[in-house]
């Protein structure tokens, strides 16, 4: 489903020869994605991942592999970019951009415990530290920009209700300017399903293809609307484990505390559109994978009606 | 020993606030190092080797720690740089130069059957293919021109059929040009020791710190005089092994098969004139692990004395 650009075993062995890492094992198709064709590839040398772009811009591709091996050298535990006999990461294959990264160990995990989060917390207060001296930008890409376009064009399929919950929403966060926080590069998608456990710690950081420039307080925003939820509200003791850690490695502005709720708020909408987009214009080969959008319409409207949760 | 340099946890502590590595959980001095001071660290985060460089220039530091970067993001394994939040490899730390790097798992070997010397050939040929792309220029440090400094520093200590011999073989080589074969930069020290094992494969290359750029063929040469020895010949089936599989990834062309044995002999001869270097003059807290130097004598004899083995 999809893999929408099939590699033959002899089409990626002729194309590692490209690259110093040996001779192909085995390669396998991966079902899970959405955006991108990926296949685990193991060589003579290791484990990677082959991913065909099928919908990025070609001209942002740089961004998002030289922002994974500026954290992987960094120690942040995020795929790696494997640069070819050229010494490029990104090449051509069966007509599509194409790139090998390192492929990490772990699984996923979906019932986080508060020591979870603590991790969680820590890691991507690192991830943001080490991100500050990488110099590339690029918007983030589901931004206020996009928020104004996805909503023009889902706004036909919504009743009334949400219909007026969406433009509540956009005018209250059209009134929300954020000069004085921190920012920098963020993963800006990092649900569960986008990190990889070991031994109770996160072993892998992955899927950076969201990845833009933003306030830091928007990833940690992404990251409790998912991590800590309960029923659409957030649980304190996730929540607290979360922020209390990441508060630890990279204090939180005074500015940032003011803005946390309207970025929870923010947060929701994004991915409240996204699913939105995803239902009712979906591309070809997305339709099985579509999430249901009520899901992030209950989190916006709890977050809209509550008081500021705790912030560290 | 071999701690030139003591680093205390607190000092460590402080410095790892430089890395986005999370918190320190042990350090541990490395006893075996000769040439600098050297720590495994082990973080929240992971394994590293602290290194503070004792003995090297701090202009030629770069050269090896993006070296070894290059070779990393091109999937050899071998110890990558991490990177401080100012996004550099190199800083200093009680006084002196400082980095660390990933530590790699597995444990070196010290008989290794002709499937190991195959791996090491199909290895050190990928690494040789991924130098090529790398652009920071370094003279082999212990080349010919170290070579002359070095023989007539020890000279004076040598009995006459050694100092004879030494003779002949400046002699022998300064009559040798290779401006055909391929160059690039070269480890120059793979001995068994520097190589990392798990599960039958090379899992580290490590201990660039005599890297520099000279012919490829004079890696080769330096591997076969350790990996293949029978006493001070060469072992046919391992040498046999190590040279098809080099072969195999980077064919050899026919300057290098004209050069192969001259280059033999440079490599012994290199390595029998750094340990009468050692054992006669040698630095403050290196003489417990000075190398008997008879044993590349007897190898450069009987390179001298032999027709060229065979090259793949």
């Amino acid at each position: 489903m999809s893999v929408f650009t099939p590699v033959s075993e002899a089409d990626l062995a002729q194309w590692l020869r490209n690259y110093s890492l040996g001779e192909l094992k085995v390669s396998e198709p991966i079902e899970a994605g959405i955006e991108n064709t990926n296949y685990f590839v193991t060589t003579t040398q290791g484990r990677y991942v082959l991913t065909l772009f099928e919908r990025l811009p070609a001209e942002e591709l740089p961004f998002y592999l030289q922002l994974m091996a500026h954290l992987a050298r960094h120690g942040i535990p995020c795929p790696a970019p494997i640069a070819d006999l050229s010494d490029r990461y990104l090449g051509v294959l069966n007509g599509k951009p194409a790139a090998l990264v390192t492929r990490l160990p772990g699984r996923s995990l979906q019932d986080p415990h508060p020591a979870h989060c603590a991790e969680l917390g820590a890691l991507l207060a690192r991830m943001h530290l080490a991100g500050r001296s990488y110099s590339a930008f690029l918007e983030n890409p589901r931004g206020p920009r996009w928020w104004r376009l996805a909503a023009r064009d889902v706004a036909p399929f919504l009743d009334d209700a949400k219909r007026k919950l969406l433009e509540a929403e956009l005018a209250f966060q059209a009134e929300q300017r954020f000069p004085d926080l921190p920012r920098g590069p963020v993963h800006a998608d990092l649900f569960r399903d986008n990190t990889l456990w070991e031994d109770g710690r996160i072993s892998g950081v992955v899927d950076f293809y969201f990845a833009g420039v933003d306030c830091f307080l928007y990833d940690v925003a992404v990251c409790a609307n998912d991590w800590c939820l309960d029923g659409a509200g957030l649980q304190a003791e996730r929540l607290r484990a979360f922020l209390g850690a990441y508060n630890a490695v990279r204090p939180f502005t005074a500015h940032e505390r003011a803005a946390w709720l309207a970025m929870l708020r923010a947060a929701a909408l994004r991915f409240w559109l996204s699913r939105l987009y995803d239902l009712y214009l979906p591309r070809p080969g997305m339709l099985v994978h579509a999430h249901d959008p009520e899901h992030f319409r209950r989190i916006l409207e709890a977050r809209a009606g509550s008081p500021a949760p705790w912030l560290a």
